[in-house]
């Protein structure tokens, strides 16, 4: 049994995904944001960095977006989750998740969360209103050079795709309009029908319903 | 043959010591970062996103460290550079490796580099002045939490030893002390003596030589 520390809408719903579409058994836990739960001596003992998504194996946990995605296609090779058995797409794929995770939802995090790299108001002010124009530059890379086409590797799904869906579905978040990214917006659509996707997005409104 | 594309003393130098602990054949090219060359038209056909480290390889171009990293290991698997055989190992590397790039790499580039997130002089000074602080805390959670000792991994070294002795070469350049940290700091004499990482300080010194 898996256990999928996750907070609803937040990062941590690529690794959802990525369960649901794995067919391995797994609960997902509810760290509230809102109690500073993340920070909280428990959690922490989880995740030391406090965040999520955190993800509670047999063995102990696997911390990071990029890390538990590739390991959930690993440990499920029978759902065909990445190309296990080529390392070159392997590392393609790995490129665009680190590409999501170092830069893109980094770019994100400026927009309300400045106060992990700066203490003044007018710094977060200076990056909420530049980290709209910067997450949209991003887009922009994943639209002309990264997303092949229908799937981040071309024609066959893989966890990239969960990661991008969601990475996509924070532009609205940010009053950006999908449409200006035709391949991303076709992808988005493409994707959001996919049964694991609807299923993670009921199971997360149903842990989190009050 | 790969090719990667390097700075010296960038990041990229992490995946040029694993390049050269795998055995595989490779060269490395500079890429003049005083001369805007990361964003010439021939440089971005090769990356789009305009950043080192890349590898050339006989199929494509794969970026990104966390991914290089992985796929050197892959390619070399007599090299022994990660758990290959061990999804749940092979993930615990992978996280770590996704922590350094996207919140300890980032951390550091906010000293310098804090125009990607923001557009005043008020606001790159406020980063500048934090950015040793978020680049401390980092260390610290790497020394209290993630560096089991005396490897990354434990006992087995692994090319997040790479990424790494890199990273907290970094430290000296904001004038932070390795010393604070006693697990990293016997980590990184011990790392810099391997005979790779001499080769590929060598090499990156031979090839920047004017
Ligand atoms: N590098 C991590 C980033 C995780 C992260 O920043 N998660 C956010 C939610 S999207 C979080 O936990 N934020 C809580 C906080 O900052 O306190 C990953 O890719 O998994
Ligand atoms: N997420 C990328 C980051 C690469 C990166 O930022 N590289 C720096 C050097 S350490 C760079 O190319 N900077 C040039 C620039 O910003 O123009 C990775 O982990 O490889």
């Amino acid at each position: 049994m898996y256990t999928l520390f996750f907070s609803p809408n937040a990062c941590s719903l690529a690794s959802h995904i990525a369960l649901a579409e794995s067919g391995l058994p797994y609960e997902i836990k509810w760290v509230k944001f809102a109690d500073k739960e993340q920070q909280s001596e428990a959690y922490l003992k989880i995740n030391p960095k406090g965040r999520v998504p955190a993800l509670a194996t047999d063995r102990g946990v696997i911390t990071e977006s990029v890390a538990i995605l590739a390991f959930i296609a690993q440990a499920a090779p029978e759902a065909k989750l990445a190309p296990l058995d080529d390392p070159f797409l392997f590392g393609k794929m790995q490129a665009f998740n680190a590409y999501i995770a170092s830069t893109v939802h980094v770019a994100y995090a400026h927009w309300r969360r400045g106060y992990r790299w700066a203490d003044n108001q007018s710094s977060f002010d200076d990056m909420a209103a530049k980290a709209p124009k910067v997450f949209h530059d991003c887009f922009q890379v994943i639209e002309d050079s990264l997303l092949e086409g229908p799937y981040v590797l071309g024609e066959t799904y893989s966890v990239a795709d969960a990661y991008l869906y969601l990475m996509t579905d924070w532009l609205a978040n940010m009053k950006l309009d999908r449409a200006d990214f035709p391949k991303v917006n076709a992808h988005y659509e493409r994707v959001r029908q996919r049964p694991a996707v609807q299923r993670a997005i009921a199971e997360q409104a149903a842990a989190t319903a009050v």
